[in-house]
């Protein structure tokens, strides 16, 4: 089953019909599914969750990211997040069996289309980065809106789709492709919040641990515990029982345990598997074992 | 997502040609997806999975064994496995949220149209028998085909439906509802064959172990190991990780290890959820938080 996720950040999350008006537009698309949407007023920020077909997806995006340039005025806009534009961020994201390439492809196509479209100038970052120093969002985003108008005018940030001049409402937008990512977290049975920190660093790939895992100690003060919150960005390279293992034998001799583990938002069926087959020692599970799984195409 | 399995068992398993005829009624609901056939010629026997909603799952039903009456004859009929009728025994199975009560009802239903229609005497057993004697399977067809003329004049033999009389073609048929069961084999590093039938004594039901595990210890000679392989006829009593760690428990100071587990056939998606939430300890985890489900109704 082959799908398409697209995640795209709209800065608008104070004000409620707003935010309505533009997740309207992806209801509208039919073959579009609208898993979540999710406005943080502090950030100003909303983040939208959808899935289908690509071609229904980018037509999703299209619409909805039309909708919040009519909505969205980037001179007034405040918030906490970083952000270059009134649509900040499209990550389009492969799915099942879906080739990254066709994630990629869909990418350039919605940037070109929404960039002519909507007179916004287009980076695209990711898998779809076509300047390798364009890989990374945050080196794309750095300077924000308010250094957008003298970054346009720099050497080698040419847009690479849309319009080159500055667009005070709406600013500029960043395109990608990015594999899933999986929140996870594990809640540790010690108020040591030390303990949490030490591990996340150990655990990281930016101080040497495990590769794609960002992660960070966390104090739960009603629960008591403490967490490891992760990002996992890549699961085929952190797969879910290979960090929980790795924080297992993290603490093991200092008397404390993992007590519960989380997910925050959702998870590729395939990552899911690979719980399966890691602690059933089942090499061979797939979800077509799953009687549920048939009925989609009954 | 509610829906009905049903798993018939014809008694022809010889004859290709036979068999896709009763098959083909199957693939003719729409409504119904047939998810496998497996024909044994020594039993002479085929059973038939297929899932949808309870009307179009006993439609196919009905349709499948109504065929196989014109295709069968009991008089000639002869093969390994106990067998009371052409159209030996009928299963629904409720999968997901579905209730019992629907499948229940789904067989009396069925039983009663197939059995006038086909003019065949039925018997409900499982949880859709009326009479506590017949719950049984393997009571309710004591004395065989060969014994049915005798047993239909016997008192408390009386058919639950259909009818009376001794159909010598067709034989009868039983009709039931019972909960989706799991074969599932757990494989250890060893050849002491003695061992694999120690541990399936211990985890049996019948001798005292986990409630509705069926199990016996089996040599894999080409693998090299020894197998403990089971039917978990409720894994809301027998959850995979409870058979799993009770194995692994069991075999604890041996020194043989649990090298892989196999599941034969399908499972339901509920039991897959109780794996990842036992060893993730992640008690809240359903299947709601795996990005391909939703696609079901996008």
């Amino acid at each position: 089953m082959k799908i398409l996720e697209c995640v795209p950040n709209f800065s608008e999350g104070k004000d409620e019909k707003k935010v309505e008006g533009i997740v309207a537009e992806v209801r509208k698309i039919s073959g579009v599914k609208l898993l979540d949407y999710f406005s943080d007023p502090d950030h100003n920020r909303t983040m939208v969750t959808f899935i289908g077909e690509p071609g229904a997806v980018k037509q999703a995006a299209l619409q909805s990211s039309l909708k919040a340039l009519e909505i969205i005025d980037m001179r007034t806009h405040r918030g906490e997040h970083p952000r270059i534009g009134a649509v900040d961020v499209v990550p389009f994201v492969p799915i099942g069996g879906l080739a990254m390439e066709e994630a990629v492809r869909t990418a350039h196509q919605f940037g070109r289309e929404f960039g002519e479209r909507g007179e916004v100038p287009v980076y695209f970052y990711g898998e779809a980065a076509t300047d390798p120093r364009r890989r990374k969002l945050a080196d794309v985003r750095k300077g924000e809106f308010e250094g957008l108008k003298e970054k346009l005018s720099m050497p080698g940030w040419e847009p690479d789709a849309g319009v080159r001049i500055f667009n005070p409402r709406a600013g500029a937008t960043v395109v990608g492709a990015r594999r899933p990512l999986i929140a996870f977290n594990v809640n540790l049975g010690t108020q040591n919040l030390d303990l949490a920190k030490q591990v996340a660093k150990k655990i990281r790939e930016s101080s040497g641990g495990i590769p794609s895992v960002q992660a960070l100690g966390l104090e739960l003060k009603e629960k008591g515990m403490v967490q490891v919150s992760m990002n996992l960005v890549d699961y085929h390279r952190a797969s879910i029982p290979k960090v929980v293992e790795f924080i297992r034998a993290e603490i093991a001799g200092t008397g404390v345990e993992i007590v519960e583990t989380e997910l925050v938002g959702l998870l590729p069926r395939e990552a899911l598997e690979e719980v399966v087959r890691a602690y059933l020692k089942m090499p061979e599970f797939n979800s077509d074992q799953v009687i549920e799984t048939h009925l989609l195409s009954a």
